[in-house]
């Protein structure tokens, strides 16, 4: 989406600015391509309230540049040790792991910094803005996706249960799509029980999300998916597939997705976005 | 000081809450003593303009928190590689890389989240916790200490200048201890003209603690420092001794500390604390 890349180009620093080695790092993680799921997701939330506003891109930015953050710092060799994403080679392996680190560490500063900031943050009263900055907090911290990936980590090797896997993966990745759709409905001044319904919505797109990316891990190719094929399985990790076979997988798959489209069924038409964002998440190829 | 220690116990998670790893991480890196500085620097400028209440404890947790995750990661073998730290192993050494990375990401995150609950900063308008919440966002980022870090790196085997230098230390250390400065002051209720006077009191402070900092690295030992002694030198990165000589170094020390005290020098007597740390900064020994 042109609005998506377009804020998130004016969010970043020149590559030229010094300390340009650090700036390039950090457009290099976010501008390369991408599926943009989570800006949508704010947008789309937001579009089924009936609110579209220019302070939206701040939160379609914020919520991308702490996933560009966590996907370099993911990929590091401390962590996953990976060299490749989105179809390029990962940040470290272009600019150091030194460097990626820094960039990584320097993208969630600006994400809190950009939610923070009154001049991009249109119209948004000061006390709603920091129920969001609190919102994007705990989606990163070690209540949401930090500690999934801690989590993530003692995984390996380890037998895990559907439900422990699935408590993994709503941290690790469930927390920030959670955020994305909050952040959007916090901005449309959905209602308690709207916003009830939206977390349903969230919670299940963000697990078929997932389990998606491990059938596609199974089934598909590096050069269709941007990222290497086949890593989970080498990597002793649990997966969806080898925790419960993949018959039992597609199930849970279609399960999910019902689920999903069932939250967002009360608002009729106005959540045609959204549901093309849940159908998307399930079905994609890459 | 018992007020800083208990505010930060209470503002990390528990050690035996899931993931466990994760939060014995973060508190190890942030418990284990410190100086505690940019704390101290919090209540002292706070104090000096008449203020106290208990939303300090959150301003003093969001910038220690930061300072404890930039040492973590500055630690790590990626970038100095450094084992000893506070007079313990450092975080990677004691529960190994990855959940190092993670302890940083996810104690940034904790600070950014402590500042924006309301039930923490209490009685603190909105408006003015956005702008506080900015103000550390720059602070952190690549216009500060994480750009800082990324100019540290790319000085090593470099000739800088004296300006150059201070520049990257200005951004490494000064932005944060800055920081601090400027949340103590925007507390307090500082009007434009000691906010610009306590920015110099904080910017001057910053260096030289610095310079006292490369000082101790020539001189001091590592038992009483408590961290790897003559570590710069050995990696070959220009120091303060080493682009201007000792003998320089000691006055521009006595230089700094003069105009911190000048700056401060319009607070009279309510500038006592302020004072005493920036007397501290110049001439401490670890």
């Amino acid at each position: 989406m042109v609005r998506t890349e377009r804020a998130l180009e004016r969010s970043l620093p020149p590559n030229e600015k010094s300390p340009a080695a650090l700036h390039q790092a950090m457009r290099y993680a976010v501008l390369g391509g991408g599926k943009r799921l989570r800006p949508l997701l704010v947008y789309a939330t937001a579009d089924a309230l009936g609110h579209d506003a220019p302070g939206l891109d701040a939160l379609a930015c914020a919520v991308e540049l702490i996933h560009s953050y966590s996907l370099v710092h993911d990929d590091l060799p401390a962590m996953d040790n990976d060299a490749l994403r989105r179809g390029r080679p990962t940040c470290h392996v272009m600019f150091g792991e030194a460097m990626a680190i820094l960039a990584g560490d320097a993208l969630q500063a600006l994400a809190f910094e950009l939610l923070a900031r009154g001049d991009i943050a249109t119209g948004t009263a000061p006390g709603l803005t920091l129920r969001m900055l609190d919102v994007l907090g705990r989606a990163c911290g070690a209540g949401g996706m930090a500690g999934g990936q801690a989590l993530d980590l003692a995984a390996v090797g380890q037998k895990l249960t559907l439900a422990e896997l699935e408590h993994m993966h709503a941290c690790k990745t469930g927390a920030l799509i959670g955020a994305a759709v909050h952040l959007g409905a916090l901005a449309g001044g959905a209602d308690e029980g709207v916003r009830e319904a939206l977390a349903h919505y969230a919670h299940a797109l963000g697990l078929a999300f997932q389990i998606r990316d491990d059938i596609l891990d199974v089934d598909g190719e590096s050069t269709v998916l941007g990222k290497t094929a086949g890593k989970d399985a080498a990597a002793d990790k649990p997966t969806f597939p080898s925790v419960i076979g993949m018959q039992a997988t597609v199930a849970r798959l279609e399960e999910l997705t019902a689920a999903a489209l069932d939250a967002i069924a009360p608002l009729g038409e106005h959540g045609v976005l959204l549901r093309e964002l849940a159908l998307y998440a399930a079905n994609r190829s890459h």
